[in-house]
């Protein structure tokens, strides 16, 4: 099994590749948003370090939001278009389920990603499983609905006072893992690489913004 | 404050950049021992990437082992050499407690180097404190002083037996990562460039061999 997972639903770009037992190559970049250009050169650079050749990829396993607009449609276009043409396996998982998991936390995780004005996209996760569903909602209310044994990660920072009675993840272990990606993809059900898209959860603002133009016509 | 963290102590190889508070790159590579040839452009490469400069670095963390004598030889010496020519702090850190600390988890964790014929390389951790020492042992000695709610990380394959009792960390969690050093590194006591040796816990096979000859003499 030779997988090759990436994640651009954040601001910081990570691929990995996996055996399915093993992280074989990782590498992140906090790279603000300029995953475009940085995707391809990266995950060539692995395969290369690590003696893969394309054909013998089995499995893309991509992470598919929520997370920013751009990076999501960057990570999901390549992830489509490298199962399409390789012929092979595409797994998506959630953004916020690999946030939790990328902590190494093994009871109740709740991931935050900031969504801007008090917002945010969260998910709770407790040894692996689902809590509830994934939403974007105020950080304020959600917080009200969270255990006290509840670990938080991602951008906790933009939350200081309103998670401040709750355990954060330290730093090295807040921030997404594609290594971690390949992992939870290696068993996972896979997708139609045709008919698969990103979550993004609510829409995007010039969306949101354009129906609401439309509403006023 | 940039920091330059490298781990050469296992045969993965590790390096990363960090600001002191988050890690701003890493990549780890399994690459069979082949660190000499990988180290500096792989440091090249995530320096680029930052775009960061020689001359801005301030700190250089790097793993002092127990490990492989030929990785932490060209760890050392990396390390060394970057100090002294940059002129700056270099700080040492246990690959022991780096691996217990690459798990995520804050409870009792037991890392294992496999070091051969049942032996290994050991150290255990709680809350990132050091309890006892780490040591050169048998392994199933070393178990029978473990608690049970011990979590075992680093070479659990190579003593799957004798670990059966003990939960072991998942496998994205079980290798040392160069961001994590580098956030442990990042508030360390600094140690004299010149002086700096890593820590080899037993002596090389081929000194122990010379030594045993002599005293037959």
């Amino acid at each position: 099994m030779k997988i090759v997972a990436i994640d651009t639903s954040t601001k910081q770009l990570s691929v990995a590749l996996s055996d399915g037992k093993q992280i074989v190559a990782e590498a992140s970049y906090v790279t603000s948003l300029n995953h475009a250009t940085k995707l391809m050169p990266l995950l060539e650079r692995l395969m290369v370090e690590a003696k893969w050749t394309p054909a013998q990829l089995t499995r893309i396993v991509v992470a598919d939001g929520p997370g920013s607009y751009t990076g999501l449609r960057i990570g999901a276009t390549t992830a489509k278009t490298l199962a399409y043409t390789l012929g092979i396996e595409l797994v998506a998982i959630s953004t916020l389920e690999l946030m939790a998991a990328s902590t190494g936390h093994t009871g109740r995780v709740a991931a935050i990603q900031d969504a801007r004005r008090g917002a945010g996209f969260v998910g709770v996760y407790d040894a692996g499983k689902r809590i509830g569903e994934e939403q974007h909602v105020e950080i304020a209310s959600f917080v009200k609905t969270l255990t006290p044994d509840t670990l938080v990660t991602g951008d906790v920072e933009a939350f200081e006072e309103i998670l401040q009675p709750f355990e954060k993840v330290a730093p090295a272990f807040r921030t997404p893992r594609a290594g971690v990606l390949a992992l939870l993809g290696a068993t996972r059900q896979t997708v139609e690489a045709h008919a698969f898209e990103p979550r993004y959860l609510r829409l995007a603002e010039a969306e949101a913004k354009w129906i609401e133009a439309q509403r006023h016509e």
